[in-house]
Parts: C-alpha cells; structure tokens; sequence
C-alpha cells in the first residue's frame, strides 16, 4: 500500500516525478505515480484522492498548476505541490504558493521532485525512528559530498 | 432562466463582482451571482456548474484563483475569468491566463468585471440583434463620454 | 463563409496560428487566417474587421501586441487575443489582459493556439448542438489521453 | 510539550504569527511561538532547534527570509516557511520556494499564518484520529461559510 | 498653431498630462490637450492624428497602453509615451517599450509627464536656438536645485 | 558630418547597433557609430558627446545600462536607449525607462536598434521634407510586406 | 576629514540617507552627506568624487539609480549603493546590482541606508580594531533584542 | 594566509568562482576558493568563517541562495555576494539584496564573479597604496580594451 502518492499534471512532468520516484524508492518508501489533471481529468482525480491510502501526496505540475490545490480541496492529508518550469515559471511558483486561507498546500521549488520526496519522508519520519535514521545518514550523505567537491576544485 | 452565472470565489470579491452584475442589469440581461470556492467547495462548485442553465459563467478570484479553470474542467460553455487584485497580482493575472492545452479560459484585466460582462454580452449577442444593437449603443456611449471629458480639461 | 477569422500580428507568429488552425478544421468550422498588424496595416486591419462575417477573432501577437485590443476597438464581437512567447513574455501576457473598462479581449495563455480556437467553438457552440457533442468528445478524448499517459509512466 | 514550535525572524512579523497561534489553539494543539532571527541569533536559532521537542516548525519571515530554510539545515523534522508581505514580496517567496536539492521547506502563501498552521495539523494528523475529525469539521465550517456568503450577496 | 500635441487615453490620465503641459507652458512652447482612446475612440484618434499639424505628439496611457503605438501607426512624426501607474505598472511600461520593428515609440518613465514634455522641446530645439538656450538654462536650474538641497540637509 | 551618434556600451552590443546603421544607411542619413562606456569610459563618452555635432544620439546597452542617461546628462540633443536582451532583460528596460524628472530618455524596445534609428529619422524628419517622404515610402515598404506575408500562409 | 561619504541623488532620498547617518554617528565615524545627481550634475558629482577623501562611498537613489554606478566609475575606492523604494522598486534593485564586468557596485537592499552605514563600517574595520569591537558590540546588541523581543510576545 | 576567501554553495558555480579567482591571482592577492553549503553543512560553514583569517569573503550561490547572508552572520568583516543565474534569477538577485537591518551583504550582479573579486581588492587597497596602483592600472586597461574595441566595429 503506498504511502506517498505522486501525482504528475501531465505526463510532459515525469522528468521531475521521477526525481521524486528515485528518492522515495532510495529511501524504501512505497509510493504510486499516475497522470491525473486538474483541469482534463477532475472527476478522475477526485475519485484518485478520495480512494487513494497513501499518507503524503506529491502534485507536479507547470503553467496555472491548480493540482495541488486541487487536491488539497479533496483532502485534509498534506499535499506537497511542486511546479514545473516553462516559458514563464512564476505562473507555476505563484499558482501553488498563494493558496487561499483554509486549504494549504506545502509549495517546494521549481522542478525539485526530490525536495518533494523528502518533504513527504520528512513527514512520514515523525512516527517511524527508521525512516528518521535514514534522513540523517541523508544528511550526512550530503554533507559527504559537499566537502569532498570542496577537495576537488583544484586551484 | 439566468443567462450568466457569476461565481465569486470568495465574498471578499463582492465589489468586482458588483461591477459584472451593474453592466449586465444595464444591458437587462438575466444572471445570478453566487459565492463558490475552487477550493472549499470543490463539490458545490461542481454541482453549481453542472446544474446551471447559464450560457456564460464568469469566475471571479484572486491569489491562486483556480475557479475559472475548475469550472472550464467541469463545463464547454465558455468561462470568463476576473482576476483580482491583492498583493502580488501576477499571481491571480497568471493562474488564470495560464491555462494548460485543451482546457480555455477567456482571461479579462485586474478586477475587470465590467469587461467580463460586457464580453459575456458580445457572446450572447452573437444571435441576438438587440444585444447587439445595445453593444453598438454602449460604444457610442463610451465615445461621448471621451469626446466629453475632452471638452472640459480645461486649459 | 468563415465563422472564426484568425489575424496574426506577423508571420513569424505562424506555428502559434497553426495550433489554432488545425483545431478547428478537427472540428469543421469554417475559418480564415491572415496577416494583419496593429502597427503596419491600422486601415487594412480595421477593413478586414468591418468587412469580416465572422462572428469570432482570434488575434495572435508577441511584444506589445496590440492586436486584440486593437481589433475589439472596431467589433462588438468577442475577440480573443493570444500572446506569443518572446524575450520578456509578460510584454505580451500584460499588453492583452489589461485592457481599459469597455473594450474587453479573452486572453488565453502565452502561445496557446489551440485554446484560443477551442474557447471559439465554445461560443459557437452555444446555439449548436453538433458542436457541443464535438466539445463533449474531445473533452473526453482528452481524459482517454490522460489515462492512457498515466498507464504507461512504467515503474 | 509543544507540537509545533513558531519562530518568527522579527517581531513585526507577530500578526502572521498571530494568525498561525489562533488556529492552533483552535484545535488544541500545543505550540509556543518565539522570534529568532537566522541573521542577528545564528547559534540562538541552531539551539532552539536542536533543543525543541516539537514535531514541526512553522518559520514566518519577509525579505531574503533565510529563516526556513536555516532551520532547515539544521533538522529533518519538516519545516513550513511563510513568506511576509513588505516593499517586493517576491523576495520572501522565492528566498522560501528556491531551495536547493536535499533540504526541503514546505512553502504557504503570502502571510498565511493560518495555513501554515493547518498544514502542521495535517501533517500531526496522520496519526491522530481525533486531530483529523477536527480537520474535517473546519473544512465543513469553510463549506458552510462560503454557503452562508453566498446567500448574502443581496440582488 | 500647436507644435505639441498631448493625447490622454483617459480624463484619469490628467495629472500625468498636467506635468507635461507645465513645462511646455513654461518653455512658451505651444501645445494642446485632448483625450482619445485607442480603444473607446479610434477613428476619432486616427482623425486627431491625421488633422494634426503638431511636430511631436505625447501620449500618455495606463494599463495595455495602445495610445501612444496607435497614434505611431497613424504617422510618421515623432511620438513620446508616457506609461502612467496603476496596479501592475509593467503593463503600461512594457505595452509601451516593447513596440515591433519598424513603428517606434519613445518611451519615457511612469507617470514622468515632464520628461516627456523636455524631449519634444529637445526635439524641437534641434532648429531652434532660442528653445536650445532655454534648455540649457533650465539644465542650470536643475543643477542649482541639487546643489541648494544639498546646502538644506543639515546635520 | 554625421546627424545621428550611435554609441555601444560595448562591443557586445554590435548586433543591436548594425540594426540602426542597416537602417540609417538605408535612408542615407550620415551617422557614426563607436564604443563608449558610462562605466568603463566616463570622461571619454563625455568627451564625445561634447564633440559631437550630431543632432540625435543612438544608445545601447544591456544590464544596469547607465549609458543613455549618462549621455543625456551631458547633452540637451535628443538621446535614444535601446535595451540590450541579457539573462534578465528587465534590468536594462527598467533602467532606460525609469529615469529621474529632469533628464528624459527616449526608450526603444528590447534590441530594437532599428526602431532606435527610425524614431531618429522621424526627428530629423521635422525640417526635412525628403526624408519625411523616406519615411512614408518605409512605411508603404512595411504594409506591402504585411499583405504579402498575408498571402503566402497558406491553408 | 569624513572616512564616509554618502550622497543622495536627490532630495527626496534623505530618510534612508539619514538611516545610515545615524548608523555612522554611533559609530563615531566621520562622514558627510551631500546632494549630487549622476543625471542633473554629473559635472558636479565627479568633482566631489575625485575630491573627496573618503574611504567608502554610499549612494542612495530610486528609480534608474545611476548614481553609484557613476561614482564607481570616477574611483576605485569601495561603492555601496542603496536602492530606493518607488512605484517599481525592481528598477533601483537591478540598476544597481547589474553593474557591467570590471566597474563593481556593492548593492545593500531597498531603502537599506543602515546596512550601507554598517557594510562600510566593516570596511574601515579591517584596519581597526576599536571599530571591530564597536561592530560585534552591536551585534551583540541586536542579539540581545531578538531575545527581548521574543520574550515579550506573550501568549 | 588567504586575504579573501571564496565559498561556493556548490561546485555547480565553481565557472562564477573562477571569474573571482581568476582576477585575484592578476592582481596577485592571495585567496583561497572552497564549497559549503548554507543548507547542506551548515555547521562546517560556520567552522570556517570563524577559523578564517580572511579579510574578505567573497559567496557564491544560486537559488535562494542563503550564503552570503549566513557567512554575514557569523562574521563581522565584509560579505560579498554574487547571485549566479538559474530558470528564475530574480530568486538569487533578491535573496541576497534584501538582507534584513543589521546584517548587511554587498551584493553584484548576477555571475559577476570578476566584480566580486574587483570589489574585494578596491576594500583591500584601502591601507595598499600598490593594490590601490594595480587597481588604476585596471581601470586603464579597461579604458584601452574600450577604445580599442571602437575602432574595431569597422563600417
């Protein structure tokens, strides 16, 4: 049963769902990806949200990029929203940041699928130490790389 | 029977709303004016849509104003969308505008619902004579009006 | 006799006409398609106005694109304006939806060619039920596409 | 013990605070709210962090904001950033929505308070039953204040 | 016989025009005022253009700001825009600046009516030796201005 | 002695400058063109400027694009800005358009270099009856090209 | 003899102008401010700059803010420009941090005069150490408000 | 002992560093270049301002680009800042201008790594009467490559 289910505009995003795909299956979370659109598609995904178990969803989208908040408006669970860039990104930035009062949506940077993942295994963390363990050696797996990059820059 | 369905997205909206209903009074056009959110009420705004005899809705919203697109999701009738002005206003300006392929919406200027109405009107007047006659009216009006207020600028 | 007279505001704006070309000659209206610009050709643009029967303009422009404004300054039919991608982007984008109280363009999105025609059909079809079964088809030819997309993302 | 933890960059950003504070009490959530600045408290800020019990942080600040995202730095536990309206506003969303790949922040919009704080309730939710009825009745009371605002719009 | 003439696109405009003709007025340059809409007048303003025996015109427009690319389509004399503020302000600036190849329009800055006025006079000072010397003079006076308030700051 | 100065702001810049002398040359009005920097080069560019015996200057310069103002600080003659595209563009718009009351800047669109060299003509136009007619022969040269351009879209 | 040199382009920019005069006389450093405009006394302005003895230069100035682009370009001595907020504030923030290659401009944020004042205090530091101590004393300072500040908020 | 030391928020902007690095071996002053994160290490980051013995640090980041911001509050001596260009720029432009008071960061344009290092030097020549030598030097360089570049544009 996953526990993150990820949710691309259109299939023009999976580029970006799979950022997040990679993350989420590096750190054994089960997860989903399907095509569903706010504005093509809205019975469907409505039916997607209302039918799905997973804990977290992920939205990524482009252009007015009403997924997320589309989904939100189906459920209380968190919806991470991550736009998608194009000919103008603040639509995509600006369409998931400024939700209205009473239905938030948890807006990551532009195309940064794997923010999205760790934000939802950030979540997911909070009642499960392993998950939390994993984060850390994340983290200091990050660390690793900057300091050895540092080491390589010549002079 | 109300020819257009005015939907704001949040009372907040009222005024711009105001200035749709004002016109379309004048051009004695029949219309309702609800309040239905994109967001909080996904499902009523459906049900709204769905259940409508209107020929034209206007959607009227600010921040990430999603309403015109979820009710073009919803409907082919043809949906005007007024964005509305708040703090940032490329962010109501570009949801709206930004429409992803398949799925239009008619995007007027910040806080236009007078043009939203008006531009309903020409849509209704494409097989109404007298609509148009009144149209052709307005025009005249509107260019009394600058060849008026030419007349007393004074020097 | 065309239904929808397409104006572009140059050449170089073609593939953006195309899209709207080719939508509506899938769903057999009848259509012209021109050059004619605000700037260049003011008394040509305002004669294939007063003379066009069509009943819907689609105008397509980039920079300050003034053509949409510029052609609803001589119609009370609707006009819908499509910005073209450039440089800057919100040129266009902003010269199309801001117009003044009264004289009102449909703005769709930054080269959306495509719906700039389908929101034409929609105004056609509001006294066409042929064309209103078309609408309904493609709306649910899109929804296949989506599906069908989200079968094959592969895990 | 707290369950989300509030730092504001400055005290003048207190009434976004405020907003945040109301809902959480609302749903009897413990929280504390306490200013601490990534700029002037560097190492204050590392110790309230490192020090805090709390499951989620809500970060409020305006301009650069790097207040998020410092946080962020130094917990995997999730983060939610609410940019704070001034002079530019786009400087405190995209100091908040660009973050780079590893260290998530969960964007809300433009001084949403309160939907920094739902979006912590339903993230505290996930495994609290009770937590998220209350969820659902806000958003029943939502659906039933645009109801109510629709029918006050008069004619 | 008027050698400048000044367009408003809107009786709101006024103020704008009002710094234009104070320095016209100043340099005992002759000019007009009128109001003509791109959009709510457009034979009118081609008629204005057309009949006009001025050597420069200024056009002073908010919002889409057709006005000053209208009246450069009309003529090959020089046209100034002035874009006036409002609640985007790149609008007018951007509809103004961004003129396609081959129609110019000078564009000055938001609501900077008296630049627009100094640079018909600099124009028209180009064969005329009296209007080149009162510009030098009132280059002099700017400068005295600056050095004066520089005296006034005080300590 | 040339009538028209066009000064680069750098040799970067020569794209946009040999779009003005394509078109000066075209109407044979004598012109020189050169680097000079406001920056790089202060008293240089003041130095030529106050040499200089044309009649109108032609300014270009991309980022902060200091180099208009900075030449119309040293003259009262006509001086034209042409924004150069770079990674931000609206850096070098703004910083032609904007400038203080007292100093106008005639701003030409983005890499406009001809629209630059045109409004110049159109200056020198004023007093130059041939030159008035080159003028109206380009703008016959344009509208063909438009109709033409019409005729080979193809169906 | 003043180590501090701020001039304000004009006038109207005295606030944040006397912002970072009250930074300065805290610190008991030297300095003066003046009234110079790149544009009105461009003359004027090289003069005070080749004359003056300061060490660092602060430049306050709104709209297309030439000024401290100006003054780095008569000195290699440190420049430090404040934009000044208007009806844009991205033209000030982007004339002044996009400088061209070879002539820098150290750009504090909008209306920032305090940060200009303790950005050049940490300059003249370098070679001081009782300017040091006074600059981590204010840190110090600030420091402590942040805790006050943040025991204050009540609950 | 390094006199200025450059940080990377990651080796993706080691080409904006090498600019800097580049400028500072011409001008024989010695540097050292290294990467760390604001987000990604920060604690390393801090160890390395406070064990620097730099005079100057020059921080390099894109994004929201937080580092100079957060070097600037671990340190008392000067931060220079240089945003490096991405999908969006003004993300990086204005999280590093818009420093809240007390803090402040000396930012240049975006990828301007040579005008960092430039800046660097101008605040070190203050007490190097030879840095200060090698500086004007520059600025004659410059002024040649100018000069020559004009005669170069050929005709």
């Amino acid at each position: 049963m996953p526990r993150v289910h990820i949710l691309l505009g259109s299939k023009s995003d999976l580029s970006v769902g799979n950022k997040a795909r990679k993350i989420l299956s590096d750190f054994a979370v089960e997860h989903k990806m399907e095509v569903a659109s706010a504005h093509r598609t809205p019975d469907h995904l409505k039916n997607l949200v209302k039918a799905s178990d997973a804990e977290v969803f992920i939205a990524i989208a482009g252009l007015s990029a009403a997924l997320p908040g589309t989904i939100a408006a189906h459920t209380t669970r968190p919806v991470i929203g991550v736009p998608v860039s194009g000919k103008v990104n603040l639509d995509a930035i600006l369409s998931m940041v400024q939700m209205p009062p009473g239905i938030p949506v948890a807006a990551v940077g532009l195309d940064r699928g794997e923010n999205a993942a760790l934000l939802a295994i950030e979540i997911l963390a909070l009642k499960d130490p392993q998950l939390r363990r994993s984060l850390e050696e994340h983290r200091d797996q990050l660390r690793e790389w900057v300091l050895e990059d540092s080491k390589t820059l010549g002079e």
